[in-house]
């Protein structure tokens, strides 16, 4: 099978990702875009682009019928979901196969198996990858109260449907447990239409570290390394790296065998990850969750092995066999992402749209921007605020700090602000530099931040 | 020896290139910029920018007194030539030395040795490096007429202080002798002050293919492998690639050989470029001159060997040894460069200055992107009329040509003209894609691409 025209139904960065990768294997493509994105990069760099809908996500982009016969109509043999939106709506997946036309992605057992946080822990077990200790569902608050005293505090209420850091709580006393379970019980209803939670241990000194899997769904499954990605804010990603770092060899190895086995399990196909906390102080890993789709930070563990995720996503969809064996996997150097979001970092991340009137990227050696911005370009407040991901690669560690600590001074950006000033004070701290982070750092490094970011944007200098 | 600031005696892509490999090793930087250069991208990347001079650049650039001068006002320990200007001027890099400053390139012997062309084919040939049929240094046109008897026709005159194309002149036939004679030796004479020439074999079915070489000037001399450069245009070179391709791996060991060989005879430091032309017809391959400079086309060796040049020539420069072997290069892929320059293919490739209004640039996996411009930047009459380099790595050369095609579809500039939609129609040419091209070949498909392309330098589309 060959694929001829694919569907993009998503919007942003990752639409103009897909059209790229699409484009280099001779694929056509139509971008599907709201009424606010009809003037949108993607729209202009795809072959064609179809209103599939106003703005509101739910109207255009959470619009799983619309979407499916406008790919239909547009003569297209498959749809690309993107990250976000429908990408892990197995039920979408479905539909969209009942159509007649490739999902490219997983299949929606897959994302069925992994949607389900505590069928996801289930399978985990079956497939002896270590879990954190925790709970089956909760059904109750005395239920949860009973079975803190056996985990002991601090510890973690989560959402059985969940994910993307919704539906979340810690709980550090028994006198907060109430009212977290009750808060995180009706943020994952908003969230999941599914209030129901379990409990896993809080790790205080952890690292968020996720395996990138790529399976051809015909017996080849693969990981393309690990990535280091815990530097989050309210569990929101905003710098990620890769190779991971500071893990002994014998750790790194497990995670990997471990993504491989759950992945291979479950009959995984295409790409995903498998996310994993690591508890420094016990050198030890547990199974977090598997993100059954492409991750904005797919970008690291492309820099560093050679391998487009995205291409192989749509190669996969297509039915080709994986022409790789582990062996064939190299990996060269260290890649460091930064987010860069339209957000005011000192008035709480607040989203701040509007009309950029200057976008001045860095480039040369080593730099790679993934972005849908530029000048003259309107930051809609409907969507998520991230405008480009900012990628270098180096050698190592050291020399892609220094280059992303260059990049990141040569950025201007006028019209709206952005977290360009805040991600310098990050890329800049001794401790981030040294490599002494876990989840809880840039939490914490937000406050002592905050008061010396400066309210602009702009960067670089005159002699 | 660490360098604590460099000074940047050059302008444009190779300014900007520059600065980011230093602030990649934590060195500060200054620029010299002409007065027509104040409010450029380098003026503004740089710590410190200086004005050196009027726009002319012999008022400017090719000041080597002010060079020298602005460098030491400004309390920078050494000087970066770039390329062009006085990248290649002994007498300039031994002034840099004689001011107690560190010049960032070769010795000023290095580049003597190189600089006459007969000079180098005498120590090509004691290094039994394979020279293409010749002569010496020509006294007269009778001369040449006894001499063009032996070699046969077509025979080319060059100058024997040139280089970048000056000065050649190709004759078929005997009665075309005396007029190449008198007008490659008035060239000659204008470009270089010495009207010397000498008579070269010219080979019909050749390619240009160039082998990169550093060398710490202390014992080590690695080679970076070879370019394929044989589109050109009047000898100006339009789209590059690494590694070379076609050849057979004994030609291509024998390139790198050679090379290295020839670095090593004249003690070379630094970054170089040993050039050659491979007769295809006699799978052969003649020393055509070195380039003691980095070269406009550096990046795509870059991005198949993750090695960072410009970086290496400040290391170098600094005093520190190569710490690798040669067994350490390894190489990934293919990477093609194209020159994006402010020209109208249609007027000759006459330059067009003016304003930019919108420039929006490719970019995402395995693009990079090597400029100066950017909207509101006016593009100067007074100097060459390169804006950006185009550089795209992929797995193989059928890749790099769909990655190629999918970014400069992306490209859109306004306000001035470009070559863009000449390389357009460059790349998607079935005997560039099958790789059926030598050095003639991009000549002949100007007047073939010529009634094609479209005036404007447009690219995208929209649905």
């Amino acid at each position: 099978m060959t694929l001829r025209r694919v569907f993009i139904a998503n919007r942003g960065e990752i639409a103009v990702r897909v059209i790229r990768a699409a484009r280099s294997l001779g694929i056509e493509t139509v971008a599907g875009v709201s009424e606010a994105d009809r003037h949108s990069m993607a729209a202009r760099l795809a072959d064609r682009a179809v209103v599939i809908g106003p703005a509101p996500a739910a109207k255009s982009y959470l619009d799983g019928a619309r979407i499916v016969a406008a790919a239909q109509g547009t003569g297209c043999d498959a749809i690309h979901p993107g990250y976000g939106f429908l990408s892990e709506n197995a039920a979408f997946a479905a539909d969209v196969e009942a159509a007649g036309l490739v999902f490219v992605g997983p299949t929606p057992d897959n994302i069925r198996a992994m949607g389900n946080k505590l069928e996801a822990r289930r399978l985990a077990i079956e497939a002896e990858v270590p879990l954190a200790e925790g709970s089956p569902r909760l059904h109750s608050v005395e239920e949860a109260r009973e079975i803190a005293g056996t985990v002991g505090f601090p510890l973690l209420f989560k959402a059985a449907a969940g994910g993307g850091g919704r539906g979340i709580r810690i709980v550090r006393h028994l006198d907060e447990l109430a009212a977290a379970f009750a808060n995180a019980s009706s943020e994952a209803q908003a969230a999941f239409g599914d209030n129901a939670l379990f409990i896993e241990r809080y790790i205080e000194n952890a690292r968020h570290v996720e395996v990138q899997v790529l399976s051809d769904g015909q017996g080849t499954v693969l990981h393309l390394g690990a990535r280091d990605c815990s530097l989050q804010r309210r569990y929101q990603k905003m710098v990620e790296e890769a190779p991971d770092f500071g893990l002994t060899p014998s750790l790194r190895e497990g995670l990997h065998e471990a993504a491989v086995t759950l992945a291979q399990r479950i009959g995984y196909r295409s790409a995903g990850t498998v996310e994993f906390i690591v508890d420094r102080d016990r050198e030890a890993f547990f199974f977090l969750e598997m993100n059954t789709r492409v991750q904005v930070e797919h970008p690291v563990t492309e820099m560093i092995t050679g391998i487009d995720i995205v291409a192989a996503q749509l190669r996969i969809a297509a039915g080709e066999r994986l022409d790789l064996s582990q062996a064939d996997i190299g990996f060269r150097g260290h890649a460091i992402e930064c987010r860069i979001n339209a957000e005011a970092p000192l008035r709480n991340f607040a989203p701040t749209p509007g009309r950029i009137t200057r976008w001045t990227m860095p480039g040369g050696f080593g730099v790679r921007i993934d972005t849908h911005a530029e000048a003259g370009w309107l930051v809609s407040p409907w969507y998520d605020s991230m405008l480009a991901k900012l990628i270098v690669h180096a050698p190592d560690r050291a020399q892609a700090v220094a280059r992303m600590t260059a990049a990141l001074a040569e950025i201007q950006v006028e019209g709206v602000e952005t977290t360009v000033p805040f991600l310098r004070s990050v890329i800049s701290d001794p401790d981030y530099q040294a490599g002494r982070i876990n989840t809880r750092w840039l939490e914490a490094a937000v406050e002592r931040f905050g008061a010396t970011v400066p309210l602009s944007s702009q960067g670089g200098n005159t002699g």
